[in-house]
């Protein structure tokens, strides 16, 4: 089924331990689209970026059949840059610069032909703009959305207003905590539950996710990985797993969305092993499927006694 | 099959945001003992207190059927206790006093009838103790070990040294990484490994509990509680029940312990509903068999399609 992504597209510049990158392909609406391309087609990207977005990036998306007719090129201005630096312990970051660029005046618009989208899946910007887009577009099946800290923090009353669009409301355990003043991470999935959205994902990095329904919870483990060399862009990886999963079944079933869970889990542990979406660029369907049954066997056993 | 216990002997004065209690059962060697004997007999406790210890305690100890003939009962001295305080983030403690008391020169000494035991938990005491024990009796099929940053600072050589005698070692993460100075989980896991014990076990708190060994990683969630009333014991309790369910069945193969890791995860999330070991007097083996049950749902999806 069709997906539509919208989010930040950026250059980012990126420090760890084990190497750094200069400008590399990054922001949340291409992990999220390349993460989904593994899955479903038509990938249906809506961003902006400056006249200085190097065209192999481009040839990147049109390589994995991401449809860039909702990409504006702003021309005589600059993409969107982030800079971090993680420590030795990859759970600690700090930014190191942000240049909104083109971001700051970022206009959604959505083209004629995304309008009729199945899925869509909004990236971590301004509520305001994620409630733009959805006005654009028909009433899809399923709306996963994603927020941070400083919308939490800033705009408050705009954030739970969009969330009432949501379907699926992705955050990592200190959003929810900050988002609902509540420090049990079950009770503040069952609070963002209340605001709007019906199913709940809180990503916890090295200790996996849990979906939270009115009537379920489900937990998944992370991928056990030795080495992990960049976290950037795992959040966004996992959402672009989990909707282009749902997406290429079109099951929003229960039993479907634990299994989406483990598959944004999946891509998320591809995407931290290599810098930036290096390892987003070659993966096979079959590479996926792999991990996905070695997943499962991490919280399996033979329960007959 | 027999279980040794060791460790402290404590009463304890906590207080969350949700209530408090003074100078109740607490201590490493209560939790692990009251909660392996929902699963196991003979429990033999191992530990020490002054003459202030309530009678009503032992009484609990006799009627959980634990053997207390080495519970040494120090004249004119008084029981271990310990204060801390919880915040509304219970992932936040803060200790308000520490009374050692008799357990300052607490030395271990094995009744004969302990001797043969076949399954043995050392709890977090020094490490030099642990070795102490274990010189004691005859060798068992399983020792199962813990400590603490206050072992791992101060006696580091003694600590690694006593780990060599333990076949698992049971820590949180944050000890995990500080003894090993390793940030990643999995590889501070496999370098504990080569320190000695062949099986590690990562306690996550609300993110649940990994198992490692050289061949296998399982991890089990925690049980989603929206109503933690105490954290106290939790770790030791997990200890407990994991230990106990390996003495019950004796049976020590990898699937085995995936599945006492769950019940060790069982008969913590029955700890911290309640203050104090409140909750491990009234359980039943059915009510953990069900919760058992909801863990194995917790983390399974139907996985055909």
């Amino acid at each position: 089924m069709s997906l539509l992504v919208v989010g930040s597209v950026a250059l980012d510049t990126v420090e760890t331990p084990f190497g750094s990158v200069k400008d590399a392909l990054g922001g949340s609406a291409i992990y999220i689209s390349a993460a989904a391309s593994y899955f479903t087609s038509p990938v249906r990207l809506v961003g902006v970026v400056g006249d200085d977005f190097p065209k192999e990036h481009i040839q990147f998306l049109e390589s994995r059949q991401i449809d860039i007719d909702g990409l504006q090129i702003v021309r005589g201005k600059k993409t969107f840059r982030w800079g971090g630096k993680y420590h030795y312990d990859l759970n600690v970051r700090d930014t190191l610069f942000t240049e909104l660029n083109v971001f700051k005046d970022f206009d959604p618009v959505i083209p004629s032909t995304y309008k009729t989208s199945s899925y869509v899946c909004l990236g971590n910007i301004d509520p305001l703009l994620q409630r733009k887009i959805l006005r654009q577009i028909n009433r899809p099946r399923l709306v996963v959305g994603d927020t941070m800290n400083y919308w939490i923090e800033t705009k408050p009353a705009e954030l739970a207003e969009t969330m009432k669009s949501m379907d699926v409301l992705i955050v990592n355990d200190s959003e929810a905590r900050l988002l609902t003043n509540e420090p049990n991470l079950i009770k503040a999935a069952k609070k963002i539950i209340k605001i709007g959205p019906r199913i709940v994902i809180i990503k916890k990095g090295e200790h996996g996710a849990t979906l939270v329904t009115e009537e379920t919870i489900f937990s998944a483990p992370a991928y056990p990985l030795e080495n992990i060399f960049d976290p950037t862009g795992a959040g966004d990886t996992f959402a672009g797993g989990f909707i282009g999963w749902l997406a290429r079944t079109d099951d929003i079933s229960v039993n479907n969305l634990k299994r989406a869970v483990v598959y944004g889990s999946t891509l998320a542990s591809f995407c931290v092993e290599k810098f930036s979406i290096e390892s987003l660029r070659e993966l096979s369907y079959l590479k996926v499927h792999d991990r996905f049954l070695a997943f499962m066997d991490l919280s399996r056993f033979d329960d007959e006694r």
